[in-house]
């Protein structure tokens, strides 16, 4: 048998994951159709990773799911969408049917998860490469931006930022002893529920993919404000502080990237609700500064004039 | 000032093409926001072009916006759908002006030429590739599909399928005599309103981009059919039998890909509408064969046997 695309496509991707009411006609003809619940706007995001440049080039099919997944699902999560559908493009250098196998269950079991069927893809020679473009349904009116954020209001971020970047290096290092660090790079957890929450909360919202400092710095961009982060106020796992410097955790929870937690921006009488997301979330949300006048990031706090934060956020070129 | 993905897509891609009502936000934030207008299904599709692979290396952006464009957007004109929005995923090894400039430039003159605006983007560094998702909307229900051909209904091609093929040949020798057939492949026109058009005439519609016979098969084993091509009746333009010989020419419009025409099948009592299309779209629509019980796709007429059909249609891998 042939290794043609349609043979591929058939044996791995045909019968993935997800089954919506709403897709009127699945993948294999020109389009496929979905049906479109009344009374929504419709949010879109598309995202490329790269081997060797935005994941190292011996990751295995199932890991490279997960992180494409992630960093194309957060965006809804930032825009407090429900997961509506995703397309899938995929490029490879000849058919690799121990890299295919792991990619294909991964994505069919977070397209489970998530709720969101695969509704079209593409198969092509080429450099390995990955494109995701998701859809997301939101109530009129109610899609959380980056651009409204307002001085006085707080600043917040979930999870533990920089715990991705710690797993990062743990696996150029080939170290295996903080697998929860490891964990957070290998499967970040797009933060969906949460950001379906904040649409009664958040002034602003956006996802960590560059880094807490840069994402917060185009958030601050957009709503044409500043923002000051208390560097002690930054939340640092327990992995992390086994792992590593206080100074150096610091430095890679604001500025490393691959975490796709969700930075987001209240008003203070917003306080109370956000504690209550807290609880009923499971996942840490913490408050660490707050919207000013003044253009880009300052940082206080004690320790902060020892910061390397050089690689200040990713850059894509 | 650095050549960064922002700085890049501030400079060539924020103001291309077409401003469309149903945009609530456009690109910049975490997802694109889209209104859906009522009582329309959404089509979705992507595709995925690489350098070396779906074009030459030495293509300038131009064209490749171009062939891309319309790869895309070829896919909803094939289910009948207007288009409504796309995004745009490009991986290049570094910053190269002189192609994305004409690239950028192309681009917004298709965007607006079909009234499509780019509604997000990915830029990233690798191997020279791009990925278009497109959305186009459809009246619930009247999709059309590869699946509705009966046995009996015409066999339908629009333009002059091998044109393209014959163009690539001619660009492989640097030959520059036959303008149309360049064209045909450094400008294939999505047949968008005829699309719309055969929602009240065809029973099944795809387009042609693996060639027409490869192409017709997949229509053929989706409705569970078979067809019979009378070789005869091959559109061949005036230019492709000039270029070559008349086994050549229709070899090639056969089997070459890349033309992006629509090839559809119709019940015979639909024979004046059709003629009624091809003059108001002022494109050639011509009848080839028909709809036949036995699976696969059975050629006929004078000088079938002489036909050099060893590639027939594209193979991705």
């Amino acid at each position: 048998m042939v290794d043609d695309e349609f043979t591929i496509i058939d044996q791995y991707f045909s019968a993935i994951g997800w089954r919506s009411d709403l897709v009127a006609l699945g993948p294999g003809d020109d389009c496929a159709v979905l049906k479109v619940p009344e009374g929504f706007e419709l949010c879109v995001s598309t995202d490329t990773l790269v081997s060797g440049v935005h994941f190292p080039t011996d990751c295995d099919g199932g890991m490279v799911a997960r992180r494409a997944f992630a960093a194309a699902v957060s965006d809804l999560a930032a825009m407090g969408a429900s997961p509506y559908s995703f397309t899938g493009a995929l490029t490879m250098p000849g058919i690799d049917h121990t890299w295919l196998f792991p990619f294909s269950s991964e994505l069919s079991r977070l397209s489970v998860e998530f709720e969101i069927p695969l509704v079209g893809g593409n198969l092509s020679r080429g450099e390995l490469a990955l494109t995701f473009t998701v859809m997301g349904l939101v109530p009129p009116g109610q899609a959380l931006r980056r651009s409204g954020a307002s001085v006085g209001d707080d600043v917040y971020v979930t999870g533990h930022p920089g715990d991705a970047g710690a797993g990062l290096l743990l696996l150029a290092q080939a170290g295996g002893e903080f697998p929860a660090l490891i964990d957070a790079y290998q499967s970040p957890q797009p933060r969906v529920k949460i950001g379906q929450q904040l649409r009664k909360i958040a002034s602003a919202v956006i996802d960590v993919s560059d880094g807490l400092l840069a994402d917060l710095k185009h958030l601050t961009d957009s709503s044409g404000v500043g923002a000051k982060v208390d560097v002690n106020k930054m939340p640092l796992s327990e992995e992390m502080l086994l792992f590593t410097s206080p100074g150096k955790a610091l430095s890679l929870a604001l500025a490393a990237g691959d975490d796709y937690e969700l930075c987001f921006t209240a008003n203070h009488s917003c306080r109370d609700q956000v504690e209550e997301l807290v609880l009923s979330a499971g996942v840490a949300i913490t408050r660490v500064g707050s919207i000013v006048d003044t253009p880009g990031i300052a940082l206080f706090g004690e320790g902060v004039d020892a910061l390397d934060l050089e690689h200040n956020g990713y850059q894509h070129f």
